[in-house]
């Protein structure tokens, strides 16, 4: 089965206290485009995440969550200057550390800052359809014209709500020069 | 047999010719350090390499060469706004310009600047070992505890002068999570 790649370059998820605390009281999420996953959408709203040796201007990704969360990639990291470590989304206990800087304020994160494991999305019926389960690591070739590779350690997410895709990061998607419409296949 | 993965930041090599309109008239390289392949070594002089979104501050490899030749990641070349092929060192046809802005003058670089492809210097003792020959293309696994990948269209270079090791850019190395000493081996 094909599974569509999308490549999420660096972004954030945040806590409605936050989101008042960087945009000002009784603050809300301004919806600007709709993302693959039903109900998840990029907001008009962006936030300054400062490391120690340099800083990025990101986007929200909306809904309001229950905990803030920053993803970028190895490369944004380094150039931060902070250790984030590679996690599944939501695993931030121990994680890196950033300054979240918004118009009206900001937001010391203690913790929160990963590189997102890569991971498919995927439904109960095409999970059964490809032979896996929540959960479950498997490896998944994509194969470009000039940088094909098998990536290991992917992470299956089944949900009926979920449409199917794979999600890599940046520097994931340049080792494997996936610009464009490129598609992968989990390997058995 | 187990290779050595060593991670290529942004660099450049340079002519004696750009380097005396960088650093002005009968400059020289500035040895710095060696390099694991014999004969080659970073040097002291650094030039800023731009782009119409951004530039980079970059070593210099020597010694000089024939051709002016800059190898950036992708993520590089997205953040300087040029559209850099993957290819060979060498192959330059075609490939991306930069501004280069030294001290002494700048070069308007009107090709020379390539995503380098994954490639695996070795002797022909050590590729014999390994059942490769020059300029064949495998495949690298490389068993990382996070980012365990497999890597396609790795060119084989065999020369009695090199040292083995396989070489990947900063793209290629956050995407298997390769810090520290982290071996390869060709899957046959």
């Amino acid at each position: 089965m094909d599974i569509l790649v999308e490549t999420s370059a660096r972004h954030m998820h945040i806590t409605q206290a936050d989101l008042e605390t960087l945009f000002g009281k009784s603050a809300e999420l301004t919806w600007k485009k709709d993302l693959s996953q039903p109900g998840q959408y990029a907001c008009a709203e962006r936030v300054d995440v400062v490391g120690p040796k340099g800083k990025f201007n990101m986007s929200i990704l909306g809904p309001v969550r229950p905990v803030t969360q920053v993803e970028i990639s190895l490369t944004d990291a380094r150039m931060m200057g902070i250790s984030a470590p590679v996690r599944e989304s939501g695993d931030l206990a121990g994680s890196a550390g950033a300054k979240l800087v918004g118009p009206a304020g900001e937001v010391e994160l203690k913790e929160g800052v990963i590189a997102a494991k890569r991971h498919i999305h995927t439904t109960p019926e095409d999970a059964a359809a490809m032979g896996v389960k929540d959960k479950e690591i498997v490896d998944v070739v994509i194969n470009t014209m000039e940088r094909a590779l098998v990536f290991g350690d992917v992470v299956v997410r089944v949900h009926p709500n979920f449409r199917t895709a794979m999600h890599i990061d940046t520097d994931e998607s340049n080792a494997a020069a996936a610009g464009g419409e490129v598609y992968a296949s989990i390997v058995k």
